[in-house]
């Protein structure tokens, strides 16, 4: 079993790695080589056989020297975020899109090869005007050109997934929730921030109503969705192989209760409301809740809900500490 | 007025190109410029200033070459057809994926510069399981490469258009009919051809059944939704740029009994019926009918009736004779 990951050095892909080293095998076959590629050189687990490779996925002649190596199985995460691909055009589609079609090029161009497909596409593939609570069937109407180049790469997967040139499916990934690091200047970094800051003594800033609404994943259901999607038939998918996944339906207000609960009145005292229309404005574009019931029959699982969140954000980042109860 | 033309050897391309000589203006302009470009190279019409240009829009040396001279209205109809692109997976995205996208990205390159763009779709980004009657919220789920990479071009145009970068409209032409020209191994082309073929007195074959219901518009019809994408204002679009478009909704019972209407039993004599089993399943599969009420509204008409259809073809191609009457 050899496996390829795109966008290694991500904050998904250094989680899924760890996974993928833990649990040594993928498709009940024990992991011979993991090949894992970034535009900065994602670090190789020790003892792990593979390699850890530096390469820009925009640049022709990286697909084909990664797929000339014929991985079983590829997650493909590699992308330049929702923001930068807003402010960089060329930058966006160079990777997002063009990068996704050169691996896919280059999979097609060799002889007998089925590789399994996992691409990270995004509820951002959504814009409104949308339903409270999105079905399965609703179109993919993009409102920015993030979502625009997850939106292409999904049908470019349904589509080879079809003929046959590889065994595909595009997983829609909730908002990751917490997500672990410093803050960043991410339009919705603040659904993270005011769980995350807090849990550790730290201040932090909500720029938006509390009655906002959002759909939500841990790193650790992201891990599960992408292994899931790696391990499973994907014949029930039939010819559309684009799914939204299970996800925790919040409020900003569900989010500091469930903090209150799980931190004490202490943490939420260090959340300090800065209304932001400019943040407002963007996150009221989002999608706020799914009926994945797709995906559910297909037996993906995200977290109950924000408490099961929050509790595995302390499991996994913080040694099981809440250092603000202290 | 400078315009410019892909495609512009196909069927649309030239009676496009006829069109506009003919008017002498567009957006009320006087066109002072037409360049036409095909894999052969276009006949310019006499008297015409202009360039006819043989170019393969898949050589990434192409697009910047004609875009580069800065057109103020596009047409972009160049493309390999769905069996083809189903046939040579490699060559259909090289024309009608990347030709799209480095036509875009020429564009995207130029300063201070936004065409009016008019990409050529297709119903082709539909596929079963459909309504009868689709209507103008479809999901886009092509069950073919060609729909696929229409659906994503279309992606492409919208998102573009909201950045501003271009001001397109792609506009999904239903099948064509009464396609002018001899039979085709096209497995739509017996719509066609089952009017066409007895309408001069020679034999036709049928391979489906005569309640087979698809959706229809003559060439003129054609022509006319690209002209008026061409000068209508865009802003009504709004963020979604893909347009169902107009067409009659006829079943293959109905074309026969419009011929018989206008040329008489003894055209309809001439159509024989071999079922095939092939034809009959992928046309299964295509779109009956639809609802396209954004487009009425936006001024797009087509034929009332099939009637109408045989005798936009008989002033057409005919010079308004019916040889099998005479």
């Amino acid at each position: 079993m050899h496996i390829l990951i795109t966008g290694a050095s991500g904050m998904i892909g250094r989680k899924l790695t760890a996974a993928l080293v833990a649990k040594g095998s993928l498709q009940d076959q024990p992991i011979t080589g993991l090949t894992l590629v970034d535009i900065t050189a994602p670090v190789l687990p020790d003892g792990v056989p593979g390699a850890a490779l530096a390469a820009d996925l925009s640049d022709a002649a990286a697909a084909p020297a990664l797929i000339d190596a014929r991985p079983d199985v590829i997650f493909h995460l590699a992308a330049i975020v929702s923001g930068e691909a807003e402010a960089d055009l060329h930058k966006g589609y160079a990777v997002n899109l063009h990068g996704t079609l050169a691996l896919c090029d280059a999979i097609t161009r060799q002889e007998d090869y089925r590789p399994r497909f996992v691409f990270a596409s995004s509820i951002a593939v959504f814009g409104a005007p949308l339903p409270d609570v999105i079905p399965d069937d609703q179109p993919t109407l993009p409102l920015t050109s993030y979502g625009t180049q997850k939106a292409m790469g999904e049908m470019l997967i349904s589509d080879l997934s079809r003929r046959g040139a590889l065994d595909g499916i595009a997983l829609r990934l909730p908002t990751i929730c917490i997500r672990p690091g410093k803050p960043n200047a991410a339009a919705s970094g603040f659904y993270s921030s005011i769980l995350r800051e807090p849990l550790v003594g730290d201040p932090a800033v909500l720029p938006v109503p509390d009655t906002t609404r959002h759909w939500f994943a841990s790193p650790r259901a992201a891990v599960g969705f992408l292994i899931h999607a790696a391990e499973m038939d994907l014949t029930p998918l039939g010819q559309n192989r684009a799914l939204s996944l299970p996800g925790v339906d919040a409020t900003v207000g569900d989010e500091i209760a469930a903090l209150e609960r799980i931190a004490g009145p202490k943490a939420v005292a260090l959340i300090r409301r800065e209304p932001d229309a400019t943040i407002a404005k963007i996150v009221a574009g989002w999608p706020q809740a799914f009926d994945p019931a797709r995906a559910r029959a297909l037996g993906f699982e995200a977290e109950p809900d924000m408490d099961a969140i929050i509790r595995a954000h302390i499991e996994d980042e913080l040694d099981g500490r809440i250092p603000v109860a202290d």
